[in-house]
């Protein structure tokens, strides 16, 4: 990062429905840092959060999910933290943190904002080392796997729990905090040795499976001989409708995601399995941690404390550079992270 | 019926996959009239209720769910109504009406259960004439559009409903529950024009949409324009899926069955659009009556007021005579019926 310019990633072209998001749909631009008007100020990225989502901002097919695509030539659109560098907003002062919608670029202007779906934006009271966390376990990860748990899957102690991209930034704390919640066997899918290795050696989870070797409907069958109480999906598919097959009678499926099928091209399938909600009174639900603004504190006060209690690990799967978002980002995509991914833009503090 | 002759319907042979339930699969036989054995009854059956499920008994396809295939040779189970003709159990006494599963028989000798699957059987306290309401509004179909409403959809105020196989057993009180506790507007899915009106004109749908020759997609953008809150689910497949496609926020979609797939062969396709449930934060919930054993109190006295104040009309369908209960069953699977299918064995009193 250079103090005084503004490097910015624009969008350049729509990804087609089967292709991977690359490099190649951005732009690297330079601008002058820009000036706060009244009531705004200007916000230093330190780190943004690569998240699938960002690939449906740039997809007509998601507008009615994530509002018209972002038009070309803008930029990126992104979550991040950072820091109030100038001001004219008398709530919000030089060297104070920020986490909002900050965008692929070094310098924002930002202003205070509500519970938008996306945008929503706050001052972080009482930020903590590494700021990152803000958008890690203390964030929206974080807040995925917390209100996901206790919220989406209405978790018990003694439930058994399955959470599939158990590697990616959700299901990595998803699993922890099913644990800390006293579930009973908390079984992880994701698509590699090493990241079954790392769920079970340093995450915590009971098991995991691998979905690309093993044979993921005899693997739930003997691992979850009674059945699965708690299901966190993030990614739908054939993944989803195996561990339909498995439920437990009064399980819980709580949906994050499906990036297996969303970006696919042609009609999606669908569950067939969805059946067995009713054979095990059974239910499904969505749930986005947006909805859950007005708990935010509540979920922070709370992972944070297991953070110090050394209960919740932090899981931060570090990229560093502004100019290597398009690559997080992708790896997203292609199973290349093992955590919650983070981009640093720039060091803490200055 | 003969007074002296014991008239049963036997399983001759399975139906396969693709073909529909018919008398071919039935042996029509004759025996003398049971006698009771110490705590045991004899109940001469006075009606019996033609259900989908029953076709899942046969299958060896089902048997996860409904247990193993009824024996070859075995006498057709189903749920019926009878009066205790003569007694050796104590509590049960010659006259009392009888709930439960009769068999598809003039006579039966039966016994108290449990809530057992299936064979939840009681003695009715205060029988209502004529006695097959308490197959129809007060026994099961009631009963399971009263706890779908109340329990799997939660239903409020306000809320626009949508019924899929509106015009039968189910649907056709679903419908009527939901305008009862206040729904917005309660649309019906059926297969007819004729259905279409009689649900809009004497069963109380706002309106109604036939699936074979209108366009569900449209009509559903038509009729929900704030989209659908309330989803009570009978059949399953592109039906269904289209329904998820316009789901409200917070919707609630109940699953009562899936008679459109459940007995198709090869693999079935799931709701595409299942991933609605997360864009609009929905949960689709499996339920079933028998569940339900220790409020059938509740559920047959709320009925039965709302009987008598001429809010909730009896939308029985009657097939005349033991003899007709294959095709009677058949009905079911070809939209033969229009409410709730009931077949008179017997009169009600003798």
């Amino acid at each position: 990062m250079s103090k005084n310019t503004n490097h910015q990633w624009r969008v350049a072209c729509y990804p087609e429905s089967n292709e991977l998001i690359s490099e190649n749909h951005f732009t690297w631009t330079s601008a002058p840092i820009p000036e706060p008007a009244t009531d705004e100020f200007l916000v230093r990225t330190i780190c943004l959060a690569p998240g699938p989502a960002q690939r449906g901002y740039l997809e007509q097919s998601q507008s009615q999910f994530f509002g018209e695509p972002i038009p070309i030539g803008d930029v990126m659109r992104g979550r991040g933290i950072g820091e109030i560098v100038s001001s004219r907003h008398p709530n919000y002062s030089e060297g104070d943190i920020f986490v909002g919608s900050l965008g692929w670029q070094d310098y924002s202007i930002q202003k205070p904002h509500g519970s938008e779906f996306v945008f929503s934006t706050r001052k972080i009271v009482s930020p903590r080392t590494p700021l990152s966390l803000h958008l890690g376990i203390l964030g929206q990860a974080g807040g995925t796997g917390y209100f996901g748990m206790l919220e989406g899957a209405n978790i018990k102690h003694g439930d058994n729990v399955l959470v599939s991209a158990a590697a990616g930034g959700v299901g990595s704390v998803a699993g922890q905090i099913a644990r800390i919640k006293g579930a009973g066997n908390v079984v992880g899918i994701t698509g590699s040795d090493a990241k079954c290795a790392w769920l079970c050696d340093e995450v915590g989870y009971t098991a995991a499976i691998n979905y690309k070797t093993d044979n993921l409907d005899q693997k739930l069958g003997q691992l979850f001989p009674d059945g699965i109480d708690v299901f966190l999906d993030c990614v739908g598919g054939e993944i989803l409708d195996t561990g339909l097959k498995h439920l437990a009678m009064h399980a819980r499926v709580a949906i994050a995601g499906f990036i297996a099928t969303q970006y696919l091209p042609g009609p999606a399938t669908g569950p067939a399995n969805y059946n067995n909600l009713l054979f095990k009174r059974a239910r499904m639900q969505g749930f986005v941690y947006f909805d859950y603004w007005d708990r935010y504190d509540e979920a922070e006060t709370q992972l944070a404390k297991w953070y110090d209690d050394g209960l919740l690990l932090n899981t931060e799967y570090l990229t560093e550079g502004l100019e290597n978002m398009p690559a997080a980002l992708a790896d997203l995509f292609t199973g290349g992270n093992r955590g919650i991914a983070i981009c640093r833009v720039s060091a803490d503090a200055v």
